[in-house]
């Protein structure tokens, strides 16, 4: 047996034969705790990740009140009907699988990287007039998934750079990869991480040079929680800067369908030589209600490549060979619903749906008197208040209204001061949200 | 900006503002590569994953010989179709996601840990009289992904020990996660991780005192790929080392409903103590042939403590949080439908008629005077070819009758000498196997 090398922090572990002899009998003693220590880096994370932390409060509440009508805005949740010319793709496929030949076409393992037909659906429609091939998008059960094992491929000993505010899986999924060496109370910061702030003042989009050392840049657009898309200029910045310092930039398109400003890409890859230094992560939860199903992408050039000139992408195959098994094969065939014609206008109609509910939601806080951004290429209204703790703005609007936000500090310190109001939500919930908000803050 | 700590193999990274004036106009300059170093870990690994590699082979044999009736007793992936059972209660969830109603109960994010419905069939139908509770059940995609992210959530710098051969997402995990110095070509095995030989001449059952330095030993019962089931005595003994020294076992029970030895167990919480010291982790893909449909879960009993204390439950369900929203909401209510008494049995007919197959398969090969193992309670069949390089007797095997097996050294080295035959297959395939296996190698 090889002799083990230990890393620093385990060099102290102690291992004790920790057995007694008892009458004669050999007696396996009871340890309180195992001798494996905890990771570390586990340890530095803050209480709950963001999301399941608001549902344990808006559960908490509906305890103390169990008559309340609670309206969530928080979690960006879908709530419509998955629509009908998608379901029935889907129907179709679940019920194959209880035949012999429908069992045999799509019942077993599938490819890691998804069914071809999928993958070469997802390049025709949504990556057209790019350098994008079907072979550059992988399909998985979402993008959340795919950027926690991009990270484990991608290794210990990262500089990474997150927009703040931004979505939480950015940094608590580096955190847990060893990015920081700590949080910081005083500025509400993981050390060692980049936070570029974007606010009101500098239109939401950061000042790059600050990532300029970074090895991976997330950045997300239409952004999650502002709102704010970034624009064709902008987004030229961000590539033109990662191609001058050879850093990898991280982009979460899962918002791209909300995007009407024609002066805002889509996806990354309209950029010129973006396939250079992009990865984009993109899924279906929020095209079409795909939040329970289950069904994203990621798209790796085959011109990305390491420092070394290795491929990016074979990395990328290997790793999802070894930790996934493929997207659920109804997922998948309902992800290829999507993107037949009827599919594509029942999408388009299930995201216009949910920017009117943006765009009502908007206007009450505006009506109002409050400044908004967003809301009109995202289904996120960011809604400032003047500096105010929004972690007791969240708390008080839940109390006064019994409407769930989300605190705009969730999202890194900068978002402090703002709450994130969702626009997915019934007409009649919005409405009802709008109708409660007016009667309990207009000024 | 915090000052970025690197690691050493970080430190030598030159970064440079790779820019050119070039006229007057600022011209970015294209370089050939990022100046992100591709993890060293990643770089360990041998070629392909093993299945996708034994795919490729297979692909490359129809390539050349396109008119073969090639018959896959290669990746264990299931053939028959989801007994009906089950699909009408998928095919009604699919459906259900269509209507307001049926989108706001199953429609949504689900909890990460799964739908607490499923979670108790699955802590009720599965681990009655075990002191495992619903809440220690985490569903997930699959037991493979819960393998990946649990080795990210322990972190870097353990210490891991494996039967030999074993099912190679352990090993490969591990490696991506840096638990090896590099792969010794030598004794063809990853440096520093322990591998406890299983062959013939110990039963395959290791002498386990080669694990008493490893904080995490991965054991899968019945053996994936030697088909044997380890027994009451032999789980004991298991159990109580790592009682002592402190390990967590990560049990691999994915095959547990093909045991039909009353002396071995279905779940290694029967043996007293082992909800102290051991991780389970099962799927419904060998049950109910879902290894498209993607559902499995893992146990993380309330029990299991870090050595300060620690609940490991509790930074799963942190880890769970941050990477991962939950199986496909389709796939958790088939899981719930297999857990129905009419799945129940359903489930228990396909492992029957598997076994089956595996038992043609065994008196196929033994009654050509092969040595053969497991088989009857798992649906492997390990044939013994006394010693011969286990690639060529694949190549050979594929070119002689057109069958597709695993060569035994994919699973590890002391695996050289066996090839697996999955008996997974339909019953005319088995049978054709049989007759082609008979013509070509009978001594």
């Amino acid at each position: 047996m090889a002799t083990a090398t230990r890393c620093a922090r385990c060099d102290g572990l102690e291992r004790r034969a920790n057995v007694r002899r008892n009458g004669g009998r050999r007696r396996v003693a009871t340890r309180a705790a195992s001798s494996v220590a905890r990771n570390p880096n586990m340890a530095q994370l803050k209480a709950g990740y963001l999301f399941p932390e608001i549902a344990r409060i808006r559960t908490a509440y509906l305890e103390k009140n169990p008559d309340a009508k609670v309206i969530s805005l928080g979690i960006g949740d879908t709530t419509e009907p998955i629509p009908a010319a998608i379901t029935k793709g889907m129907v179709e496929a679940a019920a194959a699988l209880g035949t012999v030949e429908g069992y045999s076409k799509k019942g077993g393992y599938g490819p890691e990287a998804g069914q071809a037909d999928l993958r070469k659906a997802v390049a025709e429609r949504l990556y057209k007039g790019t350098p994008i091939t079907f072979e550059d998008v992988f399909c998985s059960d979402g993008s959340k998934c795919d950027i926690s094992r991009m990270l484990q491929m991608f290794g210990a000993g990262r500089k990474i750079a997150v927009q703040d505010p931004s979505y939480p899986a950015y940094v608590d999924s580096s955190v847990i990869m060893g990015h920081s060496t700590g949080f910081n109370d005083g500025v509400k910061q993981y050390q060692n991480i980049t936070y570029m702030p974007c606010g009101a003042e500098n239109d939401f989009f950061p000042d790059l040079s600050a990532a300029r050392d970074a090895e991976l840049i997330f950045f997300c657009s239409p952004n999650n929680p502002t709102g704010a898309a970034a624009t064709r200029e902008q987004l030229t910045q961000l590539v033109n800067q990662a191609l001058e310092t050879g850093s990898f930039i991280i982009y979460d398109a899962a918002y791209s369908a909300f995007v009407s400003d024609p002066n805002c890409p889509k996806t990354i890859y309209e950029i010129p030589g973006a396939e250079k230094c992009a990865i984009e992560t993109c899924s279906f939860s929020k095209y079409a209600g795909f939040t329970g199903l289950r069904l994203g992408w990621t798209v790796f050039p085959e011109a990305l490549k390491f420092s070394d000139g290795y491929s990016v992408r074979a990395d990328w195959t290997r790793m999802m060979g070894t930790s996934f098994n493929g997207a659920s094969t109804v997922a998948q065939s309902a992800g290829l619903a999507c993107l037949s014609d009827d599919g594509m206008k029942a999408m388009e109609d299930l995201v216009n749906f949910y920017k009117e509910n943006a765009a009502i939601l908007k206007r009450t806080w505006e009506e109002m008197g409050y400044k908004t951004y967003g809301g009109t290429d995202a289904p996120y209204v960011w809604v400032s208040f003047d500096g105010r703790d929004s972690w007791e703005v969240f708390t008080e609007i839940l109390e006064k209204t019994q409407i769930v936000t989300t605190p705009g500090a969730g999202f890194g310190p900068a978002g402090n001061g703002y709450v994130r109001c969702s626009a997915f939500g019934s007409r009649e919930n919005i409405n009802e949200a709008a109708r409660r908000l007016k009667e309990a803050y207009s000024k």
